[in-house]
């Protein structure tokens, strides 16, 4: 499948390797057409990789875009991105309002009686927004083997066909059905963008970025 | 052990009831000496149970005090249990705040560069707050094995010592040694009621509240 993958850093590069390795072709966008960072990620992952700006990227894309921005330039990005080359496409929203401006921890920019997910959907609402896959280190994204035993993705968003093909790539990358659980509408994603507090004490607190949040509903 | 109880609703009575089964002698503080709430608990629960005000119930505490009361009523209630009969006890703050003015979900009252948790060590500065507890159904909190397999109880609080104690009484309830998470000061009590918003959203995609995060982190 074309799938464009919008942000050039630690995400992007994460996300657009391994759907490289999966038999994809990634275009990454990037600010300008032949960002330093974007080119080093197409030299290194060969023929099915390839850059262009935000907009050449989201147009190249069949139907499903990855946001792999920092949450505080997301939306701009995808106003760069364009309404009429994001319309009736998935965008997979994996960002986090993150705000470092006063060092660690970070806070949210958005958060509690809003998100970024729903700002970004009501910027795009002829777009398909599904948030997933926030709440976890960038590489178990897509490769939740690397972390041994049941952990899940969490999914929101407001159109149940488009969740369901994120959940059928999501299996694809080797999510079991199981553990890929659906919160609801976008405004679910308040909850797990509001997970990246703990996330990041967990962090400091296991000494390990690779960890996953499980959710346990064995009742004895 | 001698504890206080703060607070007649749904978690109160749990911790109480529990606290109880397991050889405790608890107290139960109410804004009033003879709360209806508080009598009927009592009498549930025989001699090991008592109730009397806030400040009694405070005073009564040898070490442990569990605040049990809604997030948005603790200030208040801490002011009327009293700094002098709070000073040099734990205080296991097991509330959220959760607010509900505007219909379900609820919002946080306090979050994201503040945390109720931290509004109460300020306000009560010779006790040790202990945040705990506060991220799963009452039921489970001293209750553990009430959902199979492995699930985690996180710690906030500025006092090594006081967790310690925290930390041996969880276990005496049934929570592995392995399953207590220690965050760090009781700043990452921010990030433990930050998770209020997905724990609801969960109630509802999987239909039960007979549930508990575990942060699953076996490396492959």
């Amino acid at each position: 499948m074309k799938i464009a993958v919008l942000g050039t850093g630690m995400v992007g590069n994460a996300i657009g390797s391994r759907l490289i390795e999966l038999g994809h072709e990634v275009r990454m966008g990037s600010r300008t057409e032949a960002n330093e960072k974007a080119i080093a990620w197409v030299t290194k992952n060969g023929k099915n990789g390839s850059t262009n700006t935000f907009a050449n990227a989201a147009a190249f894309a069949e139907e499903i875009v990855f946001n792999c921005t920092k949450g505080v330039f997301a939306l701009d990005v995808l106003k760069m991105a364009g309404q009429q080359n994001l319309k009736g496409k998935i965008l997979i929203d994996v960002s986090n309002p993150l705000d470092f401006s006063n060092g660690m921890p970070p806070t949210l920019t958005i958060s509690n009686t809003d998100s970024l997910a729903e700002q970004i959907q009501n910027l795009l609402p002829d777009t398909f927004v599904v948030k997933a896959l926030n709440t976890m280190n960038c590489n178990l994204m897509l490769n939740p083997s690397l972390v041994t035993g049941d952990h899940n993705v969490f999914m929101s968003g407001n159109n149940d066909a488009s969740k369901e093909k994120v959940n059928t790539l999501l299996q694809s990358v080797g999510w079991k059905d199981n553990n890929i659980i659906d919160l609801g509408d976008i405004s679910t994603a308040r909850g797990t963008e509001m997970l990246l507090p703990i996330w990041i004490r967990l962090w400091g607190a296991l000494g390990t970025d690779q960890f996953n949040f499980f959710i346990q509903r064995g009742e004895s």
